[in-house]
């Protein structure tokens, strides 16, 4: 089964990003040259989602490889160049880090030549890709053994860890994607997600685009819906996951969770393992990027007031019922990743 | 002291209404000549806010009478059906049937005659407004009995509680103006309050042009604030108030009380005795308004997608610290409104 989506593919001489800036009015792709261009699409949200940016990163330092081979000058230092340019675009996304270590592993690996150096990157590149893939259809699978053994399912969720954030299975919506496609009935509440409204710009285009029935909702009236029981689980993506299962997420995330626990509704985080972040042991050892008010007040907001506008926040993790991985439905301390932890 | 705005006032032939669907970009005012247009008004919420739908519906049935009297019709049947009118305009708001309430007593007072009618019928609705002003002024006095004895105070709010929202003062607002013009510090977050942004629109713009600082931020980014400690107390208006405290209020309030609890911040609500429904026991038996699903779509959603929007939802009495009215900070089963109840 292919994805649904392929929102960053590597072409013969450019990085094929679907600008989701653009979502939903238009379908426009970038065609990025260099990792000037991979760098800027991640940093202005062209392509967003932690594995999403994560495969953009790899291909950014890959494209650099190429481009420096093609202009016989120095691969090694152009790549490595190239990677810590990608590293300041994002601070939160530990994916990011994760796929440039990838990357950096096999620049650092003395095996390679000059010569190889840029086929070796973009084996890895591709690589990163093709194991999210995997992954999305693995999350799909834990996934449905969350759900209600039979009838109609109502998922609530939060931003859009849709196949638009990753290789183009999703994290959050890839269960989602899996139940309709097995011909269950399934249907999706969507907050809107302020301030860049990626629920009802992404969410909302990328399921009703799958035929799934979705509903939006502003961010507000998620909390009233989970309080009539009005579905029957919550799933969200991650950003980065702490050692004790305190999860980053889009703002807003933390409201549902705390509505979600007063209503007894299960409220479940879907990512890949790649997301865990060991090294941190709580989340409020995550850093927090702040953006520019103008994402708030622009439109409508009064001329003169200030905005406070950070990009994430922290769900506790004794508000959240469980991790959905590709390596099944895990719960801190998450035996399952001590090699990774040792890694 | 005047009241900081002017948002309802009765001029000779008509009824001036500051457009807030205008603000913040511009002040414009309508000049309502019947009540066709005060009922088109409050419809479509170029006046909102519980008190002062209330007052401009009082206006109306007075503006009808007079335009009756001058010409020379019934101006009892008039007022009635100008009365019946209102009642539509607007199901959650309680103040608009107390305000109509009011009138419609002066109306069944056989003493007045076709004459005297719409002198008695002015006379109500200018005492309506009246006594919201003074209203306004002691819900202040009592609300600064909540906040810290001294140093800056922080307050967070939602959606528009603010003079705009009431005859000039406001409920949340007011005790906030009344520290203000004392000479201490206080500083305001608004949540933007989606769809329609009272937040940065309305209570943006009527701090910012009263001198006070004032933050905006998205629905979703509140709970995380108030996670982080950085806010004293959390004072929101009221749309209706049930007789075991329970309390409807703008959309997103209810994630609000959600998330102070949780932080240990206190969360009080501001509202004139008007507001309380002891004829409703309940929260969940407060009608909520459904709106259309474009103020939520409108800009950027995803066509196709479908929207839930409630106006409103209802806080369980349980997550509020005090109801900060006129006659004090009162607490259920409030033996204060007795009397009310007895009526």
């Amino acid at each position: 089964v292919s994805a649904p989506l392929e929102p960053v593919r590597r072409e013969a001489d450019h990085l094929r990003i679907l600008d989701q800036r653009e979502l939903p009015e238009r379908l426009v792709h970038l065609r990025c040259r260099g990792v000037e261009e991979v760098a800027e699409a991640i940093r202005t949200l062209a392509v967003r989602g932690a594995p999403a940016i994560g495969i953009a990163a790899a291909y950014g330092v890959s494209l650099a490889a190429d481009n420096a081979a093609r202009a016989g000058e120095d691969v090694r230092s152009a790549a490595r160049a190239a990677s810590d340019l990608l590293e300041t675009t994002r601070p939160t996304a530990v994916n990011l880090f994760y796929a440039l270590k990838r990357m950096r592993r096999v620049l650092d690996d003395g095996g390679s030549d000059a010569e190889d150096l840029p086929r070796a990157l973009r084996a890895e590149a591709d690589a990163v890709l093709a194991e999210d893939l995997a992954t999305g259809e693995a999350i799909a699978r834990h996934g449905l053994s969350v759900f209600p053994e039979s009838g109609e399912v109502s998922v609530l969720t939060h931003c859009n860890a849709g196949g638009l954030a990753t290789g183009g299975w999703g994290t959050a919506l890839a269960p989602i994607y899996a139940a309709h496609a097995s011909g269950r009935r399934v249907a999706v509440f969507a907050d809107e997600t302020r301030p860049l409204l990626q629920g009802s710009r992404l969410t909302a285009w990328e399921l009703h685009h799958a035929g799934i029935p979705v509903t939006v909702l502003v961010d507000g009236a998620s909390a009233s819906l989970l309080g009539r029981r009005r579905v029957d689980l919550v799933i969200v993506g991650a950003d980065r996951i702490a050692a004790n299962g305190d999860t980053a997420n889009k703002i807003g995330t933390y409201a549902v969770a705390l509505a979600a626990r007063e209503a007894g509704i299960p409220f479940y985080v879907a990512a890949p393992i790649s997301t865990f972040d060991l090294a941190t042991a709580r989340g409020a050892d995550i850093p927090i990027e702040e953006r520019g008010p103008e994402e708030v007040l622009a439109g409508r907001g009064a001329p003169g007031a200030a905005a406070y506008n950070p990009a994430f926040d922290v769900t506790p993790a004794r508000l959240i019922a469980g991790w959905i991985t590709e390596r099944g439905v895990l719960r801190p301390p998450f035996p399952e990743l001590a090699e990774q932890k040792a890694d």
